[in-house]
């Protein structure tokens, strides 16, 4: 199945980028991104338009990379701007596939579709509380050899969480409870919700009464191509206008290749903000949950898979995959949509940049 | 070539299977196999019918499999019997894979084929002595990169054994004895024998006088699609109702996948029973003659011929290459006639367990 | 691209050969070589006409070679001549491919085309200096995961030497001195020439008076397949019949496989010829210039460029590029040529050795 092209794409979270070149295949493309002297993110393709050079062999000059081949400079927009050689003639060809590229709420986005439909209002807006101070972030980033599609699967079917994370599940409300599934516009949400009850592990260490009764929910939210949102809290059944603790983390999935996926988290909180104890457990819950029970299930599950959809081969459904079900027959569509629309455009005029001109 | 399908290939060494969950890849598919609580060897696909999960990444609940990613638990026949999702409904199509399979003479016997065709009489009779006392066997297995086809060709000349194995067989009688090659139905058999002369090293040192003049024999028998048996012994000439030293070994090809095979060795002999340097020597052999001679060689030639058949890149032929030559084109007779009654059988109706029924 | 077939190719430097069996993959094919009891080279396909064992796996017995698995024996000229078995009678199609070599030069010279038009004659003759005593010579070879059109490139354009290798060249004439490119016969020609400056620090050093103004030459011509000779030197200015110090290196390329070669250099100088800093000198460049500066932003070029024909992914071309795209050209016009040829010939007869006659 194509990529969706023309929507952001999370490249990287805000501190894996600086003055160092740093490079990441992302849809399939290997994706240059360094931050200019001013601070700004930029990407581009990492190939010379001359040899084809990874240009992340080269070094930063000033805002402009240089070629570590032939020297050849290329300014931030991709355009050639300086050629040391010969009469130092520059031809409009000479130019290198540049992704615009916005920085929001810690994460940097980019945008590898059509150049003029880039518009910064696309960015989902869902995840500003984590610019707030009034949530606390953790962050970080991993990289699996799955199709997003499957690890999309395992994000929007949490009923996984008492089989393959039962040592972090051994009490938790939401086990048996009943997936409310519905969609928002093009987005897909698995609610659930248990009133009057414990608060489950991840909560109840954090209320001031553990046993006090709560009501809880644990609420997932997709939307094309990979963004999560999942807003999980509890607040005492008693004060219904009372504080909730609040967990609102983004998890979301940028495709390497078909088969290969960078992942992102962010994992947001509204309380024991300054309590690092409280880190260090989402910490460890990524490194074991996701990286040693997820990570290696849904590798696995690729593997077996090799290169087929998951509707040729026939799986079987249960009542918990009507999120995930949804999600990638909502994708279909928006790739099948760009697709045809594709078919249907106008052959396009030859792309600037790509002309040879022998000498 | 495709697999002979309609047949039992050895999957495993009964010491190989216990309580814990074992997958080995057969014929292109990766297959689990344990013991139910009450011994019994049971085989069935590695994967959920679900999400495709590797089922060998569950656990063992009494005799079912509960898949390590949703729980789903799935009996010895590979139907799903217990859901815990939702209303706990199991529709029909919740099954996976299921493979007969039958303990006999120490060994594993899969059925990949045609379920209805399964009939453990079809499983070789000639290796029924590996139950006898009379008979003291040593076992092993071990994994190549390379067509069952080529380690065919490898046991039916044993021809090589002067020049890939001389340091074995420095002194053998058989090594300038022109092979007997005959069919008996669908078995080729190779045979050697020599009469009057002194024992060849591997029997001499078991016999009570070392000197005394004997009738030899080296017998391969092959039968489709990777089934050996090398009879070979001792009979003193001067006593030809006298005892024999005898060895009736099995030899085991079965496909991993086209280019790569497990194999399976049985040795059977009728003397010198209870002493371990004897078996130790037959580990040697193992370990060194087929491990580091026969196994390196073999796969380099894999490697060499890559996908390509070998009667396409237009070998040469030796007069030692009679039973190879006999016993593949017997195993091509009987794969065409499998795929020519494939081709003449009206459409089969759905497979149970793979239909689709989307939420 | 197919290769270029009727032509020598290097395949191997004379030091790499003696009485071990030595392979390596020339042009996709294993090669097997080694040195008669005489000394003389000899090479034919490293695979026994029989069951395609790799003969490198087997023994030299006098001038033939012994096949390990089943004990053929073939000569120099490829035909078997030993069939230990049977009757001992030997096919006519009893022969493994035979390769035409010529040692010349300290260099071991193969044809892998139609052997009737192997002519010693067709070996270039500029390197005949290689076996002078005014000469000395430092010599070496390596493997590279590129395509030798690629390195090719590398060789033909060193305006890269200022980027690449810029901690080599701090001091160097030619870097702004524009290439004149031009074609003798099939040899493309890209000279450069200084006149009256200080020589570049590789011939100051070995100067008597390292600031005398000096003419200075760098001149590289190629010639298909992939023959590089550079001859750069500085001559005193002001005494044109004066003695120049020059270096005339052989860099030649033999593919392995389309994106893998074997790369020689042989780096001949008439001035400090038994100066061992000197030599220690080149292997320095050869090490770090070219195995750690070169040798990975090429393969990370052939990484990049995956399968795909340098010309078909419209790079753009600077004034630097005459020679190596002039180069690319001729060789493609040769190749052609030949495809051309090919299918044009009549059908050729069965080749002798191939042809399949069962027992």
């Amino acid at each position: 199945m194509p990529f969706l092209r023309n929507v952001w794409y999370v490249a990287a979270l805000d501190e894996e980028l600086g003055r160092d070149m740093f490079t990441r295949t992302l849809l399939g493309e290997a994706v240059l991104m360094y931050r200019k002297l001013d601070g700004q993110a930029v990407a581009m393709a990492d190939r010379c338009a001359h040899r084809f050079a990874p240009l992340s062999r080269g070094k930063l000059i000033g805002d402009n990379v240089q070629c570590g081949y032939h020297g050849l400079q290329f300014d931030c927009s991709g355009k050639c701007v300086v050629n040391p050689h010969g009469d130092g003639r520059i031809s409009a060809a000479a130019r290198v596939k540049h992704f615009p590229m916005v920085e929001r709420y810690g994460l940097l986005w980019i945008w590898m579709g059509d150049e003029h439909l880039a518009d910064d209002a696309l960015i989902p807006t869902y995840y500003s509380h984590f610019d707030s101070p009034e949530w606390k972030t953790v962050r970080g980033s991993s990289y699996q050899e799955a199709s997003y599609l499957l690890i999309a699967d395992n994000l929007l079917d949490l009923s996984h969480d008492q089989f393959l994370h039962e040592n972090f599940h051994k009490k938790d409300a939401f086990l048996t409870t009943p997936h409310d599934v519905f969609q928002e516009g093009t987005a897909v949400v698995s609610r659930r919700e248990v009133l009057c009850s414990v608060a489950s592990d991840a909560f109840a260490a954090n209320l001031p009464d553990p046993t006090v009764l709560v009501d809880q929910w644990k609420i997932m939210r997709w939307e094309a191509p990979g963004y999560f949102l999942l807003d999980v809290g509890v607040r005492p059944s008693n004060d219904p206008n009372g504080a909730a603790l609040r967990k609102c983390n983004a998890h979301i999935l940028t495709p390497a290749t078909e088969t290969s996926t960078t992942y992102f988290f962010v994992n947001a909180r509204n309380y024991q903000r300054d309590d690092a104890r409280v880190d260090a457990q989402i910490r460890e819950w990524q490194r074991i949950g996701f990286g040693e029970q997820d990570k290696p299930m849904i590798e696995a599950i690729q593997k077996c898979m090799g290169e087929a959809d998951l509707f040729d081969l026939n799986p079987i459904f249960l009542s918990v995959d009507g999120a995930a079900v949804r999600a990638r027959r909502q994708l279909t569509k928006l790739i099948n949509a760009q697709e045809a629309a594709a078919a249907a455009a106008p052959v396009s005029a030859p792309v600037a940049g790509v002309i040879a001109t022998a000498p």
